[in-house]
């Protein structure tokens, strides 16, 4: 069960979050717009993503804490703490965010989205519809 | 943009599937309920997963090819090829598979849920509650 996979980046966030401290925890949370910067080899993958479309991004958060199991919900100490799977906290032992927002333009390998609540530099890994049923 | 980052499973999938060529392509479609088996160490992260909740299982889709960059949707060869960022195949630069299921019953480190499309050994990489923004 301990066998690692490699998650290779296949691009990256352009945000103007730069500070963990103050970003939104989440994307309806006052998120900025963000560009989503993919590594022109993977230019073929975007073939049919479209301005106006729902889509979960996926990223890594690379400046999240992999040794942490249980948190205070939203960092608030007043809350009992709950297990990470129960959370959407970033620190978990794998810290894979999924960030469900609408494409706003595609040009070329970049893809503007509506809002992301990701920081500046952070790597995406991948991309794709939302399904009716998720809607 | 190339630095490889490390998933380590946390659970693995115990399911009725296991046949790739005949698994449906989405829990909306006939897929049975499953059990994540999380690894005991992970159990602490659990606490406050309860049944009834709906969740977002990602699991490492470990049968998938990762040299893809255009597909046949839903292996159609009559439709027109498309980037795998504009589906939900498999295969992709980084197989992440999200699932969203109902959790029906949590037993220790073991929870049932009620439509999953993963194969049978399947690893689990996280577990995260939906949203109210995703419903």
């Amino acid at each position: 069960m301990t066998t690692p996979v490699h998650l290779l980046p296949v691009g990256r966030v352009e945000s103007p979050l730069t500070d963990p401290s103050t970003a939104p925890c989440q994307g309806d949370e006052g998120a900025p717009q963000a560009w989503l910067v993919f590594d022109e080899a993977y230019l073929p993958a975007l073939a049919g993503v479209r301005a106006g479309a729902e889509v979960l991004v996926l990223t890594w958060l690379d400046r999240a804490r992999r040794d942490v199991l249980t948190v205070h919900p939203r960092g608030d100490v007043t809350r009992a703490e709950a297990g990470v799977f129960a959370t959407r906290s970033p620190h978990r032992p794998n810290p894979v965010g999924v960030h469900r927002v609408r494409v706003l333009e595609v040009t070329g390998a970049r893809v503007r989205v509506d809002a992301l609540e990701a920081l500046d530099g952070t790597p995406v890994v991948d991309l794709k519809p939302v399904l009716d049923g998720e809607r």
